[in-house]
């Protein structure tokens, strides 16, 4: 029996599609997502910068801001028509959570809003079109990073979140939970066709773990932790890379210079049809996070970026020593 | 002004899904989509074989069908649910379209027609489910692809095939026209959310030009055509490896031994969003088909299969022979 | 029975190093090699551009010289010390060659001299080291080639060409030979370990057919096609990619400004223990150049770059229309 | 000013080329050393399996035989012809090392010795010549490792190992030393042309770390990666994927069923030019061991495979604790 129950809202996101950074020191993240990540930068401003990946027609997946300390401001989704926005603020509304309307430059109708676990999320429905840069390959830097793919969250309770977002038409592909129980402890929703958009994962949250964009191949990867290497951020990969045995992702995580997360991985796989069942791993099977590969570090697994003015609370579920030592593979 | 106006029907399709070819030696064929291609054997009996691609959960996304002749039987697409396939049918007989339920093993409902122009169509809402095979590393073979994406058609009238899958649902991504005019010479229509679920292109038709498997990368192409070489299948090889610059695919194509043909090809571009618009490109400019690479061969413009019992017409918009000589990059 | 004997002369080459070429356009020479090609350039003035590999801690592998038509000018080689200049002169005053002592910026002792088939040979026992760049690699452009690797002469005399290098001390990898004989028509001879240093293969010589430098893998050379796509070199390909029998090298061969061709190319295999023998090929057995891949063009068949003041002799061996249709691949 | 002088003696080593291991399960070390890492099977008995790299036409590079504990039996070179081997014993006789000569299976003239460290070497002129097999592409297997490279042994006297093979005319292309002496921690030594073919480590030896195959690319590295994972070798991966600094080497290094270690890597730099001198590198500039990856595990900086009957001897340079946690990457 699967542990969530999926339906569809009078709206439809159809797309995890972009974020909003807050960032101390703006000349030297724009230099990191450009340089060592590969991004292409779309508009600058004394305190605001745009990126992009390579493919992307959209103005910005990325938006870095100028800020006194380090925040992940908005995790961004995408939804259809402004008739979508319109209906969403309706059943926010009806649900009690928190939200507003906002003007956002370079973006069409556009709503934020507090989740159900304290994450904070924008939708939109339009960006100004820009070109498509993914044949211009004299430009490629680094990992070439193609679009923004998906983010993974830290919870609190990932059963509430997960609940959430099944509830707005998310389906679950794969699942972590207790060996011989189905309590959750991480969930892998998507929207858009293949195995995620948004991951929730036990621990202190609400805090965004990571973001992620896709490269071409294990070649780019590699590439991308080269050139991290021959700038001086090879000390700032904190994982990777490896395999992770759910979804497939070939994965190299970096930190930016606040210290915010970003993933660069291989494509994972189509999940479109119904039939196909969503993938259960007990949490005890290290395969799930990784075929093969270094363990992860301790800052991969215990930090990551706090949303504004929302406390950060202990997990309902507790790791036991032993466990944690499993889950590091610090045996 | 856009060439094509998309409405959807009461049913959805979800995605290019399966093909059905008619073989004349069904162990040749098995031997050529297992070794040369790599795909995954399902099953296999003394009139057919069903394979797929290395991460689908589906039971196949090609069937062999051992015949006097070779032919595209089916082109087939997915649909969500058994309640599509029963809107779908009164659809098709308010629409007054050839059309039938049929049992097909290994499949949920499942409903044949012939479209606008004359190509034969397969929707199913179902399949067996099987093991996804991404992760057996070790039985990797060849190019090692990993699911079916899309379909090539050549027919008489691109514009009425377009209007007729735009009614359908699809979405026109990028497209050919003569120089000036919206006189459609090729269209991509996609509905699963990337460039193409399905391709018409003007000349002789209806007529199967080839199916494609996504691979994971150069390096998987470049060995696909290595190993198509040292089993001596080299010269089967009837374009590439090349890159388009429509949808941005890196290609190869080979032949069968019945001489369908299959295109292995890294993956497009996510499309998504509604206000990207599609991408037009001249039929004069040679950079829409490739941006490099060595002329097609002969038999790649003028070779592909037909449908059984469907008479092939001549192209509404004929070739210049200048043109010709100009699309064959033979000047 | 091997059509060729080799032997140790007084003086030791140790590998293919330089090449210098007269070029009609500075700057765009400069600019096709440095950004199409990704060559690093070491220095520049307002005659001549040095160039070399990411590798390479010598000053220039390429020199480009401004003339008013373009020509090979010289084909270079390695020595291990001056000496070996030293008993190189004495060598070739005693053969009868013509030879000169000459001074070349960046370079220690150089002697230039003709050798018998009429190509311009530079030896040289030094060059002023820099630094290797292979560890940038936010710099890396294009096909980030690693090393000049080798040459491929056309003459009118392949046996005469291979006796000259064997008695030089070159050792035979692999030949092409007419059916059922021992007639030269193409020899892969190699002083530095893998399977050539210089090439000579049948036709009106002598003239420098390519020079060659090795990228990291496939997908570099792929990057390298799309990097020249992106260009507007897309028609500067003149064949590949595509994969040789001879030496099993995965190529691409593009043609600068002046029409000088560049190949690149992934690794041979290595070849230095001496009980391995060199391996024959049939010309007639088309594998023997290609395993695989679309057929070359004609410009690549019959175009090359001359040297200064040799005049072009029609070749020994003459093909029948027949034997070139099949070298064509034109059938 | 060098650490290091060379000298040629009365005969020619040309390159690093065969390892033989003592394993205790021999049908498990073949599966490994067959599935897991790629070689080809050449011969097989009750007590022995050779193996080999797919370009390499000797008989074997790799072999195993069967023994009651695991040990390293014999690192070995190839010298050019079997008077290079009577030269060689004149040499070590003069020198006062043990020596003896052997019949070996498959191989010419052989000759044994014990190096001025304690490591156990083997010299032979010749061995059966097989079939290339780098042209079977469609038998290539996880990492389709191409030739033996390298050995790199742990010794406790870098200085005297590395004054023992330059005069056996190996040069010195890169090296670490203590900080702002030229106190040698670690030799890269070479005779074939690239960075090295044999290396030195200052830790508890004789012991030998790894011995090292070449493989295509970083996608060939990653795949043997996945197919370790798929084949449930995943753990057995004690270090990388990195990059070193030293030699800009890709790595991965696995350990086989006895935990003997093989590294697979992609290919080094050319190293052949006289005046290009060798890469000093400080023992504290953690670059010069990894430009990026995860610290390596305890296990691949403390563990290696004893020769036998060789005492293990603590090393003359002691790594104060500060020194060693820096090494590891521990802070």
């Amino acid at each position: 029996m699967l542990p969530v129950t999926r339906t569809q809202p009078p709206f439809a996101i159809t797309r995890a599609s972009h974020v909003t950074l807050a960032v101390t020191d703006l000349p030297a993240s724009r230099d990191f997502y450009r340089d060592v990540i590969g991004l292409v930068v779309t508009d600058e401003s004394a305190d605001a910068v745009h990126l992009r990946g390579l493919e992307e027609a959209v103005h910005h997946s990325l938006t870095l801001q100028k800020a006194e300390s380090p925040r992940a401001e908005q995790v961004g989704f995408r939804v259809e028509t402004d008739d979508d926005i319109d209906r969403a603020e309706h059943w926010l509304a009806a649900a009690g959570l928190p939200h507003r309307r906002v003007e956002v430059p370079f973006q069409g109708s556009t709503l934020q809003f507090v989740d159900a676990v304290g994450a904070h999320i924008e939708l939109t429905s339009r960006m100004d079109v820009v070109e498509r840069r993914m044949q211009d390959f004299h430009t490629y830097r680094a990992g070439a990073p193609q679009r923004l793919d998906h983010f993974q969250v830290v919870t609190h309770d990932v059963q509430a979140a997960t609940d959430f977002y099944a509830g707005l038409g998310m389906r679950l592909s794969e699942y972590t939970a207790a060996d011989g129980t189905d309590e959750l402890w991480g969930s892998w929703l998507e929207v858009k066709g293949n195995t995620h958009d948004l991951v929730f994962t036990n621990g202190r949250g609400p805090r965004l773990h990571h973001f992620a964009y896709t490269v071409p191949d294990a070649t780019s990867l590699i590439h991308a932790a080269d050139v991290a290497g021959s700038l001086g951020f090879g000390d700032e990969i904190d994982r990777g890379p490896g395999r992770h045995g759910i979804s497939n992702a070939l994965f190299l995580y970096l930190r930016d210079p606040d210290q915010h997360r970003i993933e660069l991985f291989t494509t994972h796989y189509q999940f479109i049809d119904l039939e196909a069942p969503p993938i259960r791993w007990d949490v005890s099977n290290p395969r799930r996070s990784q075929v093969w590969g270094m363990p992860a570090s301790r800052r991969w697994f215990f930090e990551a970026s706090e949303f504004p003015e929302q406390p950060v609370r202990e997990p309902l579920l507790a790791a036991t020593p032993a466990t944690l030592e499993d889950y590091l593979g610090l045996h």
